[in-house]
């Protein structure tokens, strides 16, 4: 059986952090266990899949049947910055455990979470090859600075979109390490679209509400502005109140900031306000119909510039967290998210309308694409990365072997009726001979050879030739 | 009193790992101490600095005179990848609560060792600036992935060869954020040439050494490959003890592999044979003057293709460590150290020559460069970094201050002798006009008013006009 | 001045983690606080003092005007008892740094919770002194083994109670080193009674609700069977309901299960429920005055058996979490709690009932006594514990210095009318002496003086006397 | 097949630290893997056994050829108390997932040092059930505060000597759960005295050595007092110096203060000096050969005081690190060792001496006990320590069952000839009846009937009854 170059199966690592990144990494999940023949899959979950404030999200990937390996608390309480680094130092204290006793071929890495960098950082040191998927993005906020990082620890990437790919190449990654396949996450959107999607809009915003009738807002804290992106959320509540639609308001991710937010929905009674629903999660498949069909969606999760693209559906990106991202028309920014009239006026602009589908993030091929370059992964081909800068000129400096190739005695010839010189390599191959006659007296004779040796010399380094010594020539050189 | 643009001391903490980085660091700090009206200095002292077998090197630091604010223990024992991972997250575990309590403005790092990364990721999670030293070089290994990370955390860099800051403007990151200052250890090195060595050349070699006779050997472990590089050591090793002259042997630097390695040195009774000297550490001044003088530096350290140069000093270069770095014509690279006899031979090759100077690492000003890069950084620009990708194509998306700009209605005037429609914006007004002849009948009135606002409202789009709505013109307007 | 018998003040450090463990630290910081010449006060803060969802409760301390020197993440996020573990583990990689910095002559450590034992081991360790406020009680939860725990680290206590005080002597506590204070926070709790209380009651209960006409309800889960203890939250809840009076349910302790526990609570609506009132966290002398006017106290909480028997105020303790506890007799005991109609039959037994009050746990005098205590600690007497063990027998072994002095020699005098021989010890004392006629043939003498040596090294054994060598005794010992 | 009163084999997680821990484990791991029918061996090593620097004695374990489960990097480089709390720390906050991991029912801990005490904390915590090998002994050092707060937190006690036990029964430990075993390295100990020693005495001491005539020396630092020990030590290694016997030296623990006394050997050129022989670790069968066969033995391992005494070896313990310990008359103490002389004079009195045997540590039948002990235990019984304290008085709260027990109803019959009251119990006995003849007119009837009630009120109260109300009685009540 052929398999990756290699003779057996291919050790597939996955972890995943909270219900974002597995929104992604499940339908490659799915893939790698379809191919029993070519991969060996170990899940490791860890992040904010284990904490009962976000859902408990670690039963998703038990309800979809992938046997959790292992299961690590990383998150240390806090909700601010310190917080957030002590957990990523939390999962490099214990990571190494665990990726001694599976010793994957190559761990896959979604993202641009702090979780995300500490699967990276750990694999990368140990030797073990990263596979990121979503690399090359762009959102104007520290996660760029993250997802960046994670790409330079990386061995392999996956990315989404053309300009990703672009950004990729451009930060001197190795083309050849980079497959666009596009977004996991699209394979099952694309094919989800026709399902019978009343009974789950119903399910959860309400018995009475209509297709294209509501809204789904989704804001997560921005860690370098945590202040400012509170008051955002505050504004945006109230504008959203005002709008009087039904609204599903999902709870922000677990990041600095997320306490305060989910403070201020209580202050705004959004629990309990006849027109809200407020919920932790919702399974993304269920999901994906929400947002198809919705009214319009608002907030500044990356789903919505993202994965809502690929139904037309209207959104509202508030604030910068997305502001660099790729979108389709769908998407209106309010960047300057400073009064509530302005988000009250965008949602006027957006509720209701039908965009063009994109197909920016995805064509609805991403898995077998992903699968196919897996098992292109060479695991002969050497760990180290290369980095495609442009070129730079030559070192000065030369190497040993090279210099062993071209390392050369001059061979003198005495003898006979010539004077002969040879430039004679290591290897015995005569570079380059000088013969004259040969002068009748002796000062005359070693005048000459001193000065056939001095033009030798000179000539030598041009051939690359380096002059050790002088022997007198054996007979086989001298002929 | 004008500083940095701002109203106060730039906070500086300098954070220090081991004797290498010290010695690129200790020329700022001096530096930044001499300037106690534009900074405040705070010391953080981590890593091998602690350790005992690594000669507890923290008390150069308080030799120099500076106070360490902080000495944290961040190394995990193991000896492995493992631990090298677990140390990284020791210290994120523990530095939040040191940044917490310093509050610096910016956080100075150096180079592309595991602990500057734990460094420069919890500065960059908790929003603290970075000045990453010596960054954008590429010396062919897992390094490089280190140091490329760090380069994407940090806010500024300061580089210290051409090449480093093409490849950090090829990598996107932002120019203006690049200073090429040359290595801050150059500074010392330049200045320091003429002193009185010989005394220091016989404290560590013995006082039958002579100048020019005697050799620095420096070898690290590989962390990629361990194994190589301590076979590697063997060999050259065995080659020094052949090649039989006075040797200063410096012990590795705490990485996955050093035990391994002294316990070759052990095994070959270094410490104990005539001819060579085994130390852990030389304090930067003396072992500047024991490279500038020696016949020859042998190994894979950094300091060998980069320090050394300055002097002319013959070196040779092991293995792949530092296959990728600039060097000048002094160096010679034994890549595939594979035989004991490979490597001799470049020590008959290079042992006793004297090379050119090179400047490519320095000119000896990289500190008064590096103070008032320091100075220039303006605390109220926004903290988040821009990457400086190539140009990508539009998106199609907008914001909602654009549109607001841009909003128009038609207005539309009955009565009189003509009818009139105009485009008027938000702000009143009137982007285009339209005139005709009022028709007879109502029909005819009521056909052409339609056929004008569609006309109006077609060309509205091509003017960046949003027709919200359609209204009778006011007096004003109409007149 | 006259300080601790020492010659300055004494760095008391304390660390103080959760509202519970305050409410007995505040009134000793305050009373540390009124003598600075005799103490300089260090106040750490940790766990979940710092953690949002259970009050930010670290503010009470700012509000209480101490400076907080340092503050510590330390719970790791997981509800369940893996979290409780790495959050003592998190606590110990963090404290070292802290202690080393404040190098405190003593810590203050109350209690028996998980962070007071990772407080407890980072002192013991490190050597400095531990005072333990609370100890030697039971209350027959997994609690009693961590208390003990730390009874056994620590080197100085203070015990609330007088079979407290016997349980630390009965378990080889030292005497001497124990305090019998009372509990710190009766101090308050006595002093407070006579306060305007009507305005805390309506703030906390509503405006319509009466002295002695509303329940107090405190319920923590029993981390060692976590099921069980969610069970009886359940019941005890629809018991209250059924009730039908004016009821405050405040939110646990943040233990495994304590997610789980809140969870039931939004189950049954109790933050909605018009007679419930559902808080975090009251300041403690507002606490007070709630339990002190209550017409019952119902749960699990310490609090329960012991402060509010200083009203005689009725408790109905639920479980065994506090069973092994002194009480006063106005506590009744549901220690099988497995059916709504029994804790529903306890209330109306004890529901308004006023008993006396008790002053089993303190009679208001606890910190001046403590300050006492503390002030006679001598810092020159060693840190070493000793735990006073009934007397087993003698070692067979022995000192040396015993020894030597009972060393000894036998002086010999040969010459003479007498033959003389002495034991005679290393400070040359004469132990004991032989004398008898010396016999005229010198066989007859070496005989005899044999004869002597043999009997007298056999009494030596007797007169603990360890014969090493016979001599020729100088005159003034033969004399 | 009946095991344990359990219905499944049980599960057994032995946790093993170091050479020292392993040498008492070692004994019981065999005997556990003899019966597979009633055990499942997990093996978890971690703290020294995996560094370098102590030999990497984790490869004993697998040439004895137990399958090591989890292997875990605990320990924080550092050589001081500091980096000894923060490994405490690193094992807590990896144990967690290795025991959710392998879910034993019961944990296996040796000892008294600080990786026992996280393996202590972390199992305690998680309701895992300890069995702690060697507690209640008494040493004198900062090791007693560990153990004997190991003791607290384990559930079952295996102890080597009487004494020990004495203690852990003074310190209110359950006797049920408490098992006088002897040390389990006795068995080997003394089963192992009649082979071919010579062979191994000339191994580690060289082919001239004899038997009886060198010197076995293993001195730990005191963490207490580290200044101190390495004091001592330099002393020690001064007197063996000038004794001039063939001495093996080891190389202390790994604690803090051991980099320091490596240092002093090296400083005294004990590693060269053709007396000493300087080993880090020795296989424990051939340690014990080495011992028994010593001329003397000397330091303050607690090997010297416990295991040695089994041969009649001469030992001079150093110190106060074992002061309290149990001894054979082997045992030389030199407690305040100030001076070398003191030192050397006890070489004198020791070397080439032989005790008579002691069997206080053991009398070779350990493990089979220890066997037969686990078996034991019943994991249906609740896992809560009961603490046995001498009793105090009763409390004066009551448990609502015993209440409902006796809840009792005064019946009153009214009519015919008597008025009859009786008090009923809940279950419906009739407690106690009272009859009066019925007075002829109501006021009287009252009036008596009042008085009837009041009186079996009073009563009521001796006899254990609470009265709740009065009822007519019914027919057979009151016939």
């Amino acid at each position: 059986m052929e398999k990756n170059g290699n003779n057996r199966k291919l050790r597939v690592c996955v972890a995943t952090c909270n219900r974002a990144d597995y929104s992604k990494l499940a339908p490659i999940m799915f893939g790698i266990k379809t191919e029993p023949a070519f991969f060996e899959l170990d899940v490791v979950v860890l992040g904010s899949h284990l904490i009962d404030d976000y859902g408990n999200t670690y039963r998703m990937i038990e309800q979809d049947d992938f046997d959790i390996n292992t299961r690590l608390h990383t998150i240390v309480r806090g909700e601010d910055e310190a917080a957030m680094v002590e957990s990523v130092g939390l999962a490099l204290v214990k990571l190494p455990d665990v990726l001694n006793r599976l010793k994957p071929d190559i761990m896959i890495v979604h993202g641009d979470r702090f979780d995300a960098l500490a699967l990276a950082t750990s694999a990368a040191l140990m030797n073990i090859r990263i596979l990121h998927i979503e690399g090359g993005e762009v959102s104007g906020t520290i996660d760029d600075s993250i997802r960046h990082a994670i790409t330079k620890l990386a061995h392999y990437h996956v990315c989404c979109t053309r300009s990703a790919e672009q950004h990729l190449i451009s930060m001197c990654e190795d083309h050849d390490r980079i497959l666009l396949a596009g977004c996991p996450s699209y394979d099952k959107l694309l094919s989800a679209k026709n399902k019978d999607y009343m009974s789950i809009i119903r399910m959860w915003l309400g018995d009475d509400v209509k297709c294209k009738d509501y809204i789904v807002a989704l804001q997560h804290p921005v860690t370098t502005d945590i202040k400012h992106s509170i008051k955002m959320f505050e504004l945006t509540l109230d504008a959203l109140i005002s709008f009087n639609k039904r609204t599903l308001v999902l709870f922000p991710n677990i990041d600095a900031g997320s306490k305060e937010m989910v403070r201020v929905m209580r202050k705004k009674g959004i629990e309990h306000h006849p027109n809200f629903r407020a919920v932790k999660h919702v399974p993304f498949d269920q999901f994906i119909q929400l947002v198809a069909h919705a009214g319009c969606m608002i907030g500044n999760s990356s789903c919505g510039v993202r994965e809502v693209g690929a139904f037309g559906t209207p959104v509202i990106n508030l604030g910068t967290r997305q502001i660099g991202r790729e979108t389709g028309e769908n998407v209106l920014h309010v960047r300057d998210a400073d009064t509530q009239d302005k988000i009250l006026q965008a949602l006027h602009l957006q509720f209701g309308k039908q965009y063009p589908c994109s197909k920016i993030y995805g064509d609805g091929n991403a898995v077998p694409r992903i699968l196919k370059f897996l098992k292109s992964i060479d695991l002969q081909e050497p760990l180290q990365k290369k980095f495609c800068f442009p070129p730079v000129k030559e070192n000065i400096s030369q190497d040993i072997d090279h210099i062993l190739e071209t390392l050369s005695a001059l061979a003198v010839d005495l003898g006979g009726t010539n004077l002969r010189v040879a430039i004679v390599s290591m290897k015995g191959e005569i570079v380059k001979k000088y013969t004259q006659f040969n002068p009748k007296t002796y000062e005359e004779r070693i005048s000459l050879i001193l000065q056939m040796c001095v033009e030798a010399a000179a000539e030598a380094v041009k051939l690359n030739c380096r002059i050790l010594g002088v022997a007198q020539a054996s007979p086989q050189v001298a002929a």
